[in-house]
Order: structure tokens, then C-alpha cells, then sequence
């Protein structure tokens, strides 16, 4: 599995996924091709899904919030006759690398959420209309929906039949949604959890496992009167009209680095790390909301978050070895405010609204990035508002204190915006500075009070902003010792340690799981008894169970 | 490693630790004693710990709340000049399977937990006084303690240098205690937990690491000062008599099966289970706070929880082999629920106090164990107030319904009393029954209703308070059916699933501790890069470094 993965699709190229635009519902039809998986050696049988088709759906869904913010109900449901889906292919599973699973279920997680957040943020209702048999990440698809219709036949069901039939657990949030969204008694949940045929009809209701049974010749009336319903309960603004998400300007050099119209990616393989360059705007905000949406795709705030959520993406995936992430800016803050001020000014005109609420998904992507990562703060940076939360995003940060010989950049400053404050909140549920200031909330307050004025290195040391302030005569030596003792340490260790250090402060269920059900997949992805040549992902489809060393840990 | 772990000692045997009592204050010395590990093959340099270093510190900690409730205070200090405390010992982590690694960790996790719990639940506030180096797993000593006093010279310092120096996480709650307890701000966090040497000095207060720095002239004199003092605040009752936690009376069979006076565990290899019964009492509540005292260790419900918890630790070290534990009781529930009742009835006297709160960590034991867990609840069974808690503590209940041919045993039933209703409150703070009802919390209210009347099964099942009720034409196979098919599932997927299913609702320290950070460490545990033949636990004190693969997951 060494082909590059890209996470840029369009419509057009759409091989598992397609959507009927019916005024303010959207039909989304999950209709895998079977010969479409993202590489050799397996079929996507039984609407079966790989990361191509996760990538697709994920683009499905970006494109609903911006070029469709007409809909106000998506109905998910399968384009195939007898079956809803099957799941995470398992061949795949079985033949794919570890890190490539758990970066596969990470992304599934992230789009799973996704569908969440449309309603939360704005107001974008997923259904899910189950006919035909809903098993595992199938059935994890119906849990990240809002409301889950089945529809009463004898074939019908949903399941979670990873733990009895593959020694390993369902790692899209299934456990965490069954307990925490949808509240199922626990010893219910323990049973459900081991039947491989899952739970039909009625009894999936009174457990909790669906909202609504609807006898199956009635389901599609049932479903559409649902839609219709919940579209006229909607508080979406109703006749907007999308923009175009167009295609990325992206190049690849020969070196594996990447350049994008406002974000370069360079890659250093011997030092084990990459460094994103991210440019401010060079030209001033848009004037109004109306601009704004002329501008469209290549609106700043826009354009930079695509370009910066695929270089994310890009790394993450396609480049493993490179364990440390480092962020830089360049630019001007005061420019880089403006845009994102009119953003703010117009967070109830709806592409306002979908930047911002895309930002806060960007930059709660690079929270979950499984790498170090560290902000420099350099003479002539552009940390403003949005990508000053970079600097608490990351594990540390470094900033350059007083003139550096030969730099005639403008002095390294920080300026916080008042979106610094809430808006774009973590998978806890706070901000990035109430996070980091858990213990002493007071210095919150004192950032606040400083919102608009460019911080200095002493400054931005005093509030708590940076980790480390280092002049002419350290900063090299620093940053580099740094670098190198990231890179001689244990990825393994510092995944674990990101991943607790990360997350302080309350629990949600996102934070549940990617921190404690992400934690346990990955523990079992490494067991014998699932993975080894006569664990059950090995032996599936083989007619014989996997072989199990019965020692509890 | 397959000699038997007792996990019974008391202060005649001990090797590692010595208590000086000294009226309200009780100054508790760690001096390891290097030859005494708990297997061969390492030497327990440096005041590093082994499980067996642990079970006599949870002895100490659990004698000083029964035998010693006039200690107010606790001053955990080292008995070594140089060193405080090195942590886990590396080289029996090298030795040990995962298996011990994490069963290991886990009873290190909860003798920790029991120092917070002394604090919240008696009064008994722990003070760490650190002298000389005090790092990864002795740090996490001092983090459980609730006030942190370092001095000021230049050997003393706190340090977690797990991550750097051996590949693992400090998981015995040390990064969760960073984040959660001491609140340190998360860059600090990240800078902390990679400088092998740790912070010294004004800077581990000023980065919260601690709570106080002395000056090492005037360390000793200012500890025990601060010691008066919380004994002076403290609201703990002054003037207790303890009682003596006298030998447990117990027999092994030669096929492994142990006999307590109130606990039986009968062991079924072939069936891969072990089945706990415990008896009711034979006898009537002492009838009053006096006669408890007076029969101290040998009054039913202190008694009970002793053997209980003996049993469930036993099992979890001794009898890997076996993955599910099947609770069943027999004996008087009115009987029981008046012992039960002398102690809530008198929870403000000290020893009822302590015997409730000893069921509290007894029960959750039995939540964090890795096994399935079952309760059958057979005639004649015993399941009220205390012993119902288990009901809801396993993974699934089986009840018979209606009269069995031949069985003249009292019909089945379940007995609710005041305690059910938040007196053994689980890792999440919520009692089982909150936890169980989430969704339905009308459902917590109408069992309340119930309160003291014997519900059988039927009335039970609409209750909610079980899983499934069987006539006897049932009962013998779906029990028979239900046990086959858990052991013939792997071990692994069950512990990540159970881990998931058990603690829904809100976080806690607790939760967060064996949810996440666990599930981090057992994964890193599993990985090459830790545990591989050139791994960094092989490697250490070799003088190389870990040889690692570089790949982020």
C-alpha cells in the first residue's frame, strides 16, 4: 500500500456515492462499487467501504454544507437491494499495515462526526433509512445520523458483530454512540455487542438502537413524511445558494514536498519532519457577505482551511515516517484579521457561518494528528486569531525574543482575536486557551484583555501564550536540539502521550473516542488473536474461526 | 512468573515499608529492600517497585484506615538518602508478560486511587515529602498524594522520563494526574514528560508539578509542620479505637479452588470460568455501633468484603486462563439487609464508615476486572442492598422465574435497600443504577419505589434490574449456551469491549485513568518499539538506546 492517497474527489469522479437534490432534503445513496476499492487485492462487496470510499463520503458531505446550503435533511441510505452495508471491507483489514488501520478509522471517525456537527452547526439533519442488513461500521454509519428509521422485514437489521466475528472491536464510534448518544442499558449493549445476526424489528427500538420500526410497506412514505418533517422544523435559513468548491491549486515536487496556493509543505526525511508554511492574505477582506460569496472558493479564509485540512490529510496518511509537524507562518496579522473579523461580523450569513464552523474541523484535525507538532513564531509571522490557535493546537511553541542580525522582518508578534475565545472549541468542548489554562482560568482573562494588540515575545511569554522565548543567540541551537530529540524518541510513545496530554479537562463523546475506544482498537490491532496468521481477521470468510490464546491482560 | 501472588500480608512481613505512628499523624517510609523481589532475575535497586512492593503498601494503606483511625495524616516519605523513589523496576518490566504488565499496572492504579479515596472518604489526608530523585512511577506516587513537598537541592527533582528513556508511558495515572489533577499547562506538560532529568526546584512549583518547595535546612521541620496543620483541619473524628484485620481464613484445593468462610470460588477449566458464591449471613446484625467495633474483623460485611476482594484479585493474577466470572449468592437477603442497614444506619461512626467505603472500592474492583462477569440469580439467592450492586457490576444477569422441579429452595428474588441509591457510587461517580438507566431515568425512580420488598423475577424484569428471567425449562441451556459462547470469544475484543460498554455517563480522573491512559499503555506494551528484542525496556542499562521504527500510526 504505497500509492499516494489523495483526499481531492469531485462528483464527477464518484464511484460508491450518489446524491438526489430534492429541494430542501438530500437522498444520499451508498452504492459501492465493487471493483472501486482504493487498492488491489479486494472486492467492496456487500456495500462494503475502504478509505476511497470514506474519501468520497467525506466529500459528499463537504460539498452539502457549501455548495447545497439549500438542504436541511439528509436521508442516508443504501442504493443496493438486500443490504444496507456491510462494513469496514475486512479483506482490507486483513491485508492492510497497522498504521494504515488506525489512520483509516481515524478518518472515518472524523467524517462520522462530521454529520453530527452539520446539525449542531448548521442545521443540516442526517436520517438514516435502514433497509436490509446494517452490520458493524454500517451500523456505525446509523449511529453518527441523528435519527435511525428500520424498516420491519425479516432481513432487516442492525448489528455490531465485530467482537464475535473478527476479534476486534467496532472502532467508529459504535461502542461509544451505543453507550453515550444512544444510551442503550449496558447489559443490553453487552448482548447486542455478541450477536452476529444483531437485533430486528421492534426490539430494536425498545433497546434504543433505532428511533423508529416502520412496517416495510410503508417505510419510503415514512421516511420521506420524516424528511419533510424535520426539514420544516429546520431553523436553516431557507434559498441560499452554494458556492463551488473547485479544485485545489497543488503541486507535488519530485521530493514528496507540496506546494499550494497559500500553504507549502516541505519535507525534511533525514530530520523526520515537515514543515507548513502558511502565507497571510495579500490582498484585503472581502468588503461584505456579498463579496464573500463572489469570492467563493477562493475566498482566504476558504481557500486557506482546504489547503491547509488536505496537507493534513496528505501527511498523515502518505508520509508516516515524518514524526514531527512544523508550523510557520508568514504574513500580515492585521490583513489576516480583517478577513476573519468579517467572517465573524457575518457569522448568521450562512458561508460566514460554514467557514468558521469548517475551521474549527481543520483545527480540531490537527489536534488528533497523530504526530509532534510545534509552532515558530519568526520575525514577520502572521499568528492572528485562527492560526494563532496553531500555537495551543501543538505540543510546544518557540519565539523568536528581539532583532535577529541580517532579519528585517518585522518583529515575531502574536495578536489574539475575539474568536481566540470560543469559537473555535475543541473536541472537549472548550477552547484551546481554557484548555491550556485549565488550572489558572484567571489567565484567560488577562488574553482577553489584550485581544487586538500584536504581542511581543516578553508579552506573549507573560500571558502564557508560547513555551519558550529564545533570542539571536539560542534560537538556532533551541529549535534544533528540540528537532532532534523529538525524532530519536519512540513514535509509539509519544502517540501515547500526545494522546493523554492532548484532551484535558472535560469528556465528550468525541474525545471518548479518540482517546479511549481509538486507544483499545489499537491495542486489539496489535493482538495475536485478531491480527496473527490464525487470528480472526486472517481466517475470515475461510469457514474457520480464528484460533485464540484465551489469557485475559 | 507462575508462583502463586498472595496478595494477604500484614506489617510482620514486610520488606519495603515501615510506618512510624506518631498520635494523628502517621510518617509511612519507603525502603525497598533490593533483594526481595517479588520473582528472580532483578534486584529492586534505587527504591524501585515491584507488585509485590505494592501489595504490602496497599496492606499499609488499607491497615491505617481500619487498624489506625486516629491517623489524620499520612507523610509518604522515602527511608533511602539519595533517592526517593525510581519507579516501576525496569527489568522485571523487561522479564514480564503483558499479561502481568497490565494486571500489574492496574492494582498499582488502584492503591493509588485509594490515597485520594482516604482523604475524600475518612479524612486521612496523604502528604508526599520528596527528597532525592523522584521519578516515573515514583512521581506517580507522589501525584497520588494530595499535597506535594519537594526540596530544594540540587539531586532532588520530579520527573516522568518514561517516554525518553524507555519507550512506555507513565501509566500509573501520572499523565492523567498531570493534566487532570495538577492541571499543568499542556506545553509544560509535553517539555516535562521528555527531560530524562526532570524539573528541580521554584520551577516544578511554578509549573504546578508540586505544591511547595522547601529549602532543604528546613525540610524536615516545615513537613512535619504542615503535617500538623492538615491534622489540625482535619474533620476526621479524634480519639478512634482501631480494629485488627486479622488473618483471613482460607484453603486452597489441590485443583486450585479457594474456600473463604463466607466466599466459595470452584474453578472450571475445560468451561474457562470461575463461579464466586457468597453466603449470607448466619446470624443477626451486631445492634449497634459498639458491638461492630466489638466484632471488628469478624463482623459479616467487613468480613465479606475482605474475602470478595481477595478472591477478585487472586483470580485476576493467578487464573488468567479463566475469562468469566460467575457471581451467585445464597443465604437470608433480610438478614443481610439488616447488616447492611447497621452500617447506614451509623455511617457517622467511624468503622461503619470505613466498611462502606471499603465496598465501594471493593465493588469497583470487581467493575475494573478484565474478565465477562455474569450474576445468575438462582433460588434461594441473597442479592439485596450491597450484594445487588454486583447485579449491575457484571456484564449480564440470568434469573430464575417460577418454581424449578425439585428445588424447594425460597423463590428468587431481588432486595433493594437505601444503599443502591448512591452509596457505592462507581469510577464515574454515578451509582450502578444511574449509570444503567442513563437513557431511562425515570427508571432509577421507579425502582426506588421498591425499596425493601422482595421483587421476583417477573417484577424484577420490568424493573429493568436484569437481563433475562428463565422457567426452568430454559434456564439450564441459555445459561450453558451464554457461557460456551463467551468462551469461545477472544479475550481481547471482550476486555476493549467491556473497557467501552462498562463506563458510560461522565468522566472522571478514575475513568479517564483505566479507559485511556490504560488502553495507551497496554497498546505500547504490545509494540516493538517498547517491548521488541532491541526495544528500550531490552535496552536499558545496556548503555543503548532503543532501536526504533520510526512509523507514526
Amino acid at each position: 500500500m504505497s500509492k499516494i492517497i489523495d483526499f481531492q474527489t469531485d462528483p464527477s469522479k464518484y464511484r460508491h456515492w450518489r446524491v438526489e437534490y430534492d429541494g430542501d432534503v438530500a437522498n444520499l445513496y451508498m452504492d459501492v462499487d465493487e471493483a472501486g476499492g482504493l487498492f488491489d487485492g479486494y472486492e467492496l462487496k456487500l456495500n462494503s467501504y475502504d478509505l476511497g470510499v470514506d474519501i468520497e463520503l467525506a466529500d459528499v458531505i463537504q460539498r452539502m454544507r457549501f455548495e447545497h446550503p439549500e438542504v436541511k435533511v439528509v436521508v442516508m441510505q443504501s442504493g443496493k437491494d438486500k443490504v444496507f452495508c456491510a462494513g469496514a471491507n475486512i479483506r482490507m483489514l486483513g491485508g492492510a499495515s497497522h498504521a494504515h488501520k488506525v489512520n483509516f478509522c481515524k478518518f472515518t471517525n472524523e467524517t462520522r462526526n462530521t454529520f453530527e456537527a452539520a446539525e449542531q452547526d448548521s442545521g443540516q439533519k442526517y436520517i438514516c433509512a435502514v433497509k436490509g442488513a446494517c452490520a458493524g461500521g454500517g451500523y456505525e454509519l446509523a449511529l453518527a445520523c441523528n435519527y435511525i428509521m428500520l424498516t420491519n422485514d425479516s432481513s432487516s437489521s442492525v448489528a455490531l458483530p465485530e467482537v464475535p466475528l473478527l476479534a476486534v472491536l467496532p472502532g467508529t464510534g459504535g461502542l461509544t454512540r451505543v453507550t453515550d448518544k444512544r444510551k442503550v442499558r449496558r447489559d443490553r449493549a453487552d448482548v447486542f455487542c455478541s450477536v452476529e445476526e444483531g437485533v430486528r424489528g421492534e426490539r430494536a427500538r425498545e433497546w434504543r438502537l433505532v428511533d423508529e420500526v416502520v412496517q416495510n410497506s410503508k417505510f419510503d412514505e415514512t421516511v420521506r413524511e420524516r424528511a419533510r418533517e424535520f426539514a420544516a422544523q429546520s431553523a436553516k435559513v431557507s434559498g441560499a445558494k452554494g458556492v463551488e468548491l473547485t479544485p485545489l491549486d497543488r503541486t507535488f515536487a519530485a521530493d514528496g514536498s507540496v506546494s499550494y496556493s497559500l500553504v507549502e509543505v516541505a519535507l525534511d526525511r533525514d530530520g523526520g519532519k515537515a514543515t507548513i508554511t502558511i502565507k497571510g492574505p495579500d490582498g484585503p477582506a472581502p468588503a461584505d457577505a456579498g463579496e464573500l460569496q463572489a469570492q467563493g472558493a477562493d475566498s482566504y479564509m476558504l481557500k486557506l482551511a482546504r489547503e491547509l485540512d488536505d496537507a493534513i490529510l496528505h501527511l498523515r496518511l502518505n508520509e508516516r515516517e515524518l514524526g514531527l509537524i512544523v508550523f510557520t507562518t508568514q504574513g500580515d496579522a492585521e490583513l489576516l484579521t480583517a478577513h476573519e473579523k468579517l467572517l465573524l461580523d457575518n457569522a448568521d450569513n450562512w458561508l460566514a457561518n460554514e467557514i468558521l464552523k469548517y475551521w474549527k474541523r481543520v483545527l480540531k484535525r490537527v489536534d488528533l494528528t497523530s504526530r509532534s507538532m510545534v509552532a515558530l513564531v519568526e520575525h514577520g509571522s502572521c499568528y492572528a486569531g485562527v492560526l494563532a490557535e496553531l500555537l495551543w493546537a501543538v505540543d510546544r511553541t518557540y519565539m523568536m525574543l528581539d532583532e535577529f542580525e541580517g532579519d528585517n522582518r518585522p518583529l515575531a508578534a502574536i495578536t489574539l482575536s475575539d474568536s481566540n475565545f470560543g469559537t473555535y472549541r475543541m473536541s472537549n468542548d472548550l477552547s484551546r486557551l481554557q484548555t491550556r489554562f485549565l488550572g489558572e482560568p484567571e489567565m484567560v482573562d488577562a488574553a482577553k484583555a489584550k485581544t487586538g494588540t500584536p504581542l511581543e515575545a516578553e508579552d506573549a511569554d507573560e500571558l502564557g501564550l508560547v513555551t519558550y522565548i529564545l533570542d539571536d543567540i539560542d534560537w538556532e541551537d533551541e529549535v534544533r536540539i528540540f528537532m532532534e530529540e523529538r525524532a530519536s524518541f519512540s513514535p509509539d510513545a509519544m502517540t501515547g502521550m500526545e494522546a493523554n496530554l492532548r484532551f484535558a479537562g472535560p469528556e465528550t463523546m468525541e474525545t471518548r473516542i479518540f482517546g479511549r475506544l481509538t486507544a483499545w482498537q489499537n491495542w486489539i490491532f496489535q493482538r495475536p488473536n485478531a491480527v496473527g496468521p490464525e487470528g480472526a481477521l486472517q481466517r475470515y470468510g475461510t469457514g474457520v474461526r480464528g484460533e485464540y490464546n484465551m489469557e485475559r491482560v
